[in-house]
């Protein structure tokens, strides 16, 4: 029986969501190499391999670790090389085939000198997010780090990788369409400029909404989305899924009910669900979703009744009269998180709809 | 040498912290029962003993079992009865002396038909915060949970607990005092209400707000305040303390720069400080601030420097030009967090400005 705040995943949907992005990346004729930060499971990862992916994307020098001791022998780290971790680039790159991120000359040349087992790189292109990746008209600079590369014994050049985070402020699929015409075209124009000097360089993107929705990929060789394991009420927001396609809720025991201002106090806050909230067109800003409780799984969400605040333990729902009077304390109320990957990363295990504990 | 993210902890400011605040109690002749969920530490808690505390407050408990383990006999769980915890709250009950929170009589009468071991109970009343609590105009109610508490030979009631939260949102000594009397004013109508028919009850108070800058108590016997072990920007927002006393910054190494957008970024992100932001008068929402760099601890602020983007494991530093300049891939910058509850919470860890790891 659950007592605490638990992620509580619907495998039937998450394998749903796994088939369909392998099925994409086929019809499109790209590597599938999914982004595991969002799950940071072994036994989530393990059905990944059902449908043939051998190669993955981690955030994190310690998650990739995580997912060689299971045997995952092919990880690209899409986070820009943290230099002062050499010692664990240098522990994995003996064991596994591990591609890291660089965006400039001194990393390359601080890599050189310190590096003891191959790696690949790939060079990161700003294509439109500007969070990180070097500016894909600065084709000199790119030049000058890939004579850097060339001058190392122990550093392959890979490719250029772009990441489209500009679509999770996307509502609906002609702004996300907008914004994967504009990011295809410019690491297109780069992987272009380069391909003679470099005839087998790949090219890779891959945020969760352009992934689910988009057919057209021109030139890209590889996708990295992560979220769509999960999706979330982002996701929903953006149009990237439907709330049918959510594979993860969070089951929260109600503590307290306030029937004079329409609030429900629930066990479970900011340390389950993230602080992470979405404005919402009639709400406002909200950190979750009420959907009907079933015994097994949950159904649709149900309006107007939505998680308004959030302290460290304590959870505030609103929620219409009739829903109250309808609840009591002691009841677990189910609820889609606002963003999978933070909620996930603090929750860390999974109880399935059918009961089985997953880590 | 620091690699990754990690939460600093400058230990003389902190243990200056803890004696201030017990010293606050002494001074008003309360009882000083301090939350623990700010630190979740057994190292730290013991400084805690060293200037005769013997009771605390934590928020769950899973918390309260953590602290039970290192021989802290007196805990009262802050929180709303979560019933679905019976066997935890039996097992703790059997022995420490263990209060809970209590706002039903329905709560009273789940808890009388399994308790096996004797437990005290406060009633939370809303004394302004409006999050949990009995309303202290409801006195019929409050008489009728008293009355189901005195028919059960397991519970006993030990007072009346407020938690003026929405002393956060307070900017200033002027608005915080207001929040302090309005608050004290409705739990000491509430407990002269009672004190004929429970003589020995007590009242608890205590946000970190009101306990770090008011002299009056009134009538209060206990005060329970967390955060002020650490402090943090949002303190600071409020008036509760100055930078100085901050005694907690997170170290992250520099991964990249962008000149051309006057920004940094770090390996550190939501996944590490939480996203907790802060409204700045002058930069808009922020997710931390920058501070000077000293080999051991930090110094103050610098103006203009601050994290004004989280991804999952990027943050984005906004920053002059001047400050850019002097910055190299492979430095680590300290940033004082927003909310250092949050962020202790998800590094889990600390490293002394002497390099000792606490736990």
């Amino acid at each position: 029986m659950l007592t605490v705040p638990t992620l509580i995943l619907d495998v039937e949907k998450c394998k749903s969501n796994i088939a369909a992005m392998a099925e994409n990346a086929r019809r499109n004729n790209v590597l599938f190499r999914p982004h595991f930060k969002t799950h940071q499971s072994h036994e989530i990862g393990r059905w990944f391999r059902e449908v043939g992916v051998t190669c993955i994307t981690v955030s994190s020098l310690e998650m990739a670790n995580h997912f060689a001791k299971d045997k995952w022998g092919d990880i690209t780290v899409a986070f820009p090389v943290n230099i002062l971790e050499i010692d664990k680039i240098n522990t994995l790159a003996s064991s596994i085939s591990l591609n890291l991120l660089v965006e400039s000359q001194k990393t390359i040349g601080q890599l050189s000198k310190t590096l003891t087992s191959p790696i690949g790189v790939f060079i990161k292109i700003d294509i439109g997010y500007h969070r990180t990746g070097v500016n894909p008209e600065s084709t000199e600079l790119i030049s000058q780090i890939l004579d850097e590369i060339d001058n190392s014994k122990l550093i392959k050049f890979r490719g250029f990788l772009g990441h489209a985070g500009h679509s999770y402020s996307a509502r609906g699929i002609d702004e996300i369409s907008a914004i994967h015409t504009g990011s295809i075209q410019i690491i297109t124009g780069v992987k272009e400029h380069f391909t003679d000097r470099y005839p087998e360089l790949i090219v890779s993107v891959g945020d969760t909404p352009t992934c689910s929705t988009m057919q057209d990929f021109g030139s890209v060789d590889e996708i990295r989305p992560g979220n769509f394991v999960f999706y979330d009420l982002s996701q929903v927001a953006i149009g990237s899924c439907t709330q049918e396609q959510i594979s993860v809720a969070v089951a929260c025991p109600v503590v307290s009910i306030h029937k004079d201002r329409s609030e429900i106090i629930i066990y479970g806050g900011g340390v389950h669900f993230s602080k992470e909230r979405l404005e919402h067109p009639v709400y406002g800003g909200i950190y979750g979703q009420v959907v009907e409780g079933r015994s097994a799984g949950w159904g649709n969400i149900i309006a107007g009744v939505y998680v308004s605040k959030l302290s460290q333990e304590h959870g505030t729902i609103s929620a219409p009269s009739a829903y109250i009077e309808a609840i009591q304390v002691g009841d677990l109320v189910k609820i889609l998180p606002v963003h999978s990957c933070m909620t996930a990363n603090l929750l860390k295990k999974y109880v399935t709809t059918e009961g089985e504990l997953l880590k």
